[in-house]
């Protein structure tokens, strides 16, 4: 193992840089996973922007699929050698908001055991996964061994875009018979269009301006694609369930807009699953929100993780119940990682994730 | 029985008047109910204000007690005589929304079976309790037999208030140990307070700063009451709970600032739960939102119905769990009922609910 | 409309005939059927044989699809000549146990408005769906418009088997990523599969001997099909999941075997959804009961009813999400209705469900 | 700190005594605690019988009161000194059960993350908590610090039977309205009782035939308490219930005749949570079980452990909720520990629990 590694690292504003930087050492609960395939958020480019600050100098990234290279002294039933992935979130395992089935809020080592987003720790409060060596905290409880048989790209989704993505789905507990607007059709409200037609959905309606990606929203399980640059998506939601509305509206992109079309388009009891990271105040139109008597739900999910829900991920990819390879649209060795950036901050060429080897 | 009756009349903004009017004919499903006790709910004022519309000539009140007068030809399972009392909310039994649980957005009638609100109906889409008689829909959906030994007093908060503040605990989920603010002690959140306690909160604080509020509010359940006249209640929530942030916020009131307020003392991963009536649109504030991550919930809920629901909330008074005794400050006779709004609308002497008998 | 009609009648045990009887006259809240499709269900063959128990001359069966005929004076919301479905049970909608969300259960009429099997009407307390006509009572609760574009068969399996096979699915709560083994892949184990399936289930296990069952339980969603006659059905179930166990185990026949089965191979903290009729005593060994430590659940589930439940399952039908049409292996009309029940009775033919045409 | 201690061993069926043992070294994830107050449970006593297997030579107990000795290497978060407790359950914190939800069957370690009881590590599979000193491993998921204020007896029954009878209460879903039976009012059935109290039951009937048992189960709750040896518990719940039976019942006790009855006081769509250990296989009578058609549930619940359960039930009892005082019927020093397993083994003297101070 050599002692230096490149990795991606946030500057400042405008500028992800590849540079040389120490392989970690690793305590007693860690292990050192050597990268060897990863891929690039959204969030990541938020953070390029400097829409959302990290610390100059900190390893960008948070969806790490590798091998063990080595274990920290208490870490016990795994082996180096072994592959696996981390989720993109890494609770603790005990820390009170873990301990509530909340790990995503984790804040081990807080007063309270909460911290808001503190289990988001690769690439925001740690170094992250855009490296040729990961430090994975909490080792056992986050680290999950990949299926035989199930390549790097298969797996590549799970850490966060699937797991994000089916959370939507499951917090606006989908029940068989549903009918589920998805707003936004990028890798996570793909990812949420997917996870409502595994929960059972019988009528799935994507809202998507891009053709190539309302071509991939079908193959994900949507019956109908709505282009908003063409038709006002809430009529035509109300049209195409012929005045009822949703059951379940999913908001996958964190803007207002979407936000308030998810709302005006749920039947009253509804619920709308909030995915979007948003930026500015919302603001909840009183009569969409029928006064605050319309028996609506609102509920936000940050992506969940560790590795029983990785483990229950990698299960669901290998039982084909869900194929997420055309979201891989774009591959880059790690030495090109700027140019994969440029790609990604600018959307061009149809791009939807990239996989990115070291 | 008479065929002329007294009633409380809306007749336009700021009208609502004591007059006659003829008793209804009933269907098949109906049944008409002499009142014996009824009372003015803070609806009835945004009526009387002219804030929520009615059609002129409505009755008002939608929270009846009384005695069975007569029963629709198709009505079985009851008898004339019978002291009952009704919910505040008229599920049909038999729309979309009330087999799916949800009978407050009953839309009996219409193509889906869902409408928004659809489940109220006294003194809102037909006549209301505010008179000598009732004519009761659905009657054998909603009409809840009172058990022996309870007076009409004690069973009058069940038809809406305690419904609704109990409601609001339900769909918080409140769990034993946790920890809930409940904010304003009107009547409702003094019901809320109640059910909080009732279903194992350890920690409550109420939000008030009327002094005799306060004093119910304790004896309720509440184990703090912060005075916001006197106090920042998010800073003071936050020092009660040691920075940890409440695990459920309820919202009585509906206003903006309560509705923030709710959102500031929530720790992540926790619910707001919203019983309030909104005149306006709402803002949430992105931070608070922990920008969409939170794993935050904000629910609503109208007021449950149906004769299942009052049969257990009198179950809960007749246990002595809860003493609703303290909320009626004042009595009227129907044929006072002028006054009674007079004082409940501009809520002088400590006017908590009324209690109406014609 | 003709005064008397063709009906599938229970004499005596071992003797249901097909004789004349008169339509009946409905009451204010009832509609009558002309029924165009029905089918038997293994309930019927219990009544057949005696072992349970219903009234000498009661007409048989409780899957109808038809047509209106007629509409009680106080039906709105249908038309004559609209074609419907009814579930195989027929809450009443204003019962405690309907609104309590339990319409299997209604005692509309008891005292308590709870009653063991209440809401099973059809062919078991009232005359059934084996006849030219039918009467639903309740009919606004029950009465669910077929969607344009469905056959008769194709809701045909709606009433009963698609509704109590997804029923079992659902109170076993499955989850994205689990896995389930299924005991029996009939007709209601083989819609049981197909729920799991639609809930998310990655890995799903069939238990069945029947080669041609074992076709169709792969078409509805099993991955593995364990014949339990050439294998011990539990040992070979931890073989497949790697010794770790079902999250979930399906029990879809009624007897000890396969219910002492779907116990031992459930996970610690597994749930064991049973579908089976039992008629006799059952046993839970201890040591698979972990002393009653494990934190298993066992789950009941009559077949969900209502108009709202059959609605979404036509949706579920209509959007192809799955496909009854292998189920039906044979058709008789109603006047070979006799030998349709031979048949079927002694499951002749590979046959899984019959279509009965009047 | 000495390198010797007093500990109470198992030696073999029929004789656990006081012994002495080397106060025992950590592992980075442990700490060690000294133990302050401890008590004996039923399960001990099914120990000392034989009819629980464990290792001679093993220290009993798993209800832990104590003070931080020592901390492993890798604990943060805690003091030296510290008062503390922790769960008879400790979960890792990083096993796939304990990230479900459900670290009572954790099975760190094993291939799979699930182990039946595999949790329950104190007194079991570990040494116990009867000594003077007491290993916790996985410390950070276990710990609980005990709130200023309370004292070692109100944090006592905290462990397990505070735990384990709220669990019963939890798992049977109890809602505000609710009827309840409680099979039995040993310790963990009083705290059931007060669980059901706590969650809104609004009828609570205990079952106990021991006239100093059915005082305390009124003070913690009941509003009834059937004496079995005096009339038939289920025609004595039934009289009460006015023929409708219970929402849900609680067995605590673990015989067949508990079991049994507490199914057949069960209304149509009601849950038997069990807590009780049963030695024996159990029957399930097919008629009482509505032939499996009943909409049932049968829930079990081993102690739910770790650090955020500890955390949430000191403050249910220093939100003085809940008053376990009257639990503790005896006291003994640790040094007398033999006479106090003969005294609770013969359930002597109106014992409840004992407190056992080093």
């Amino acid at each position: 193992m050599p002692s230096m590694m490149k990795a991606a690292i946030f500057v400042e504003p405008g500028r992800i840089v590849l540079d040389d930087k120490v392989v970690p050492d690793i305590g007693p609960l860690d292990a050192l996973v050597r990268i060897t395939t990863t891929t690039i958020c959204g969030t990541d480019i938020h953070i390029l922007k400097g829409e959302y600050p990290v610390a100059a100098g900190l390893t960008i990234g948070h969806e790490p699929v590798g091998i063990i290279e080595k274990l920290g002294s208490a870490v016990t039933g795994y082996e180096e050698g072994q592959r696996v992935i981390a989720g993109a979130i890494t609770p603790s395992g005990h820390s009170n908001a873990t301990l509530s089935g909340c790990g995503s809020q984790c804040g081990a080592g807080t007063r309270h055991g909460w911290k808001p987003l503190g289990g988001w720790r690769f690439g925001n409060t740690i170094d992250g996964a855009q490296a040729e060596y990961l430090l994975v905290p909490d080792a056992m409880t986050n680290l999950a061994p990949i299926p035989d048989g199930l390549t790097d790209e298969q797996v590549l989704m799970c850490p966060d875009i699937l797991s994000t993505g089916f959370g939507g789905a499951e917090a606006g507990r989908i029940r068989i018979g549903d009918t589920v607007a998805v707003f936004a059709q990028g890798p996570i409200g793909l990812c949420a269009t997917a996870g409502a037609r595994l929960m059972g959905a019988s009528t799935i309606i994507g809202v998507e301006a891009i053709a190539a990606r309302a071509v991939i929203s079908r193959a994900m399980g949507a019956d109908h694609v709505v282009d908003f640059s063409k038709e006002d998506p809430v009529a035509e939601i109300m049209r195409i369930t012929d005045g009822r509305g949703v059951d379940v509206a999913i908001e996958a992109l964190g803007r207002q807009e979407t936000f308030e079309a998810a709302l005006r388009v749920l039947r009253p009891g509804g619920t709308l699953s909030s995915l979007g990271v948003y930026s500015q105040d919302l603001r909840i139109p009183v009569a969409a929100f029928a006064a605050g008597l319309g028996d609506h739900r609102i509920v936000t999910t940050l992506c969940p993780g560790g590795k029983e829900r990785m483990r229950r991920l990698m299960e669901v990819v290998a039982s084909r119940r869900v194929d997420t390879g055309a979201l891989v649209t774009h591959r880059f060795p790690l030495d090109d990682i700027e140019a994969a950036y440029d790609l990604f901050a600018h959307q061009r060429d149809g791009v939807l994730k990239v996989a990115i080897t070291p």
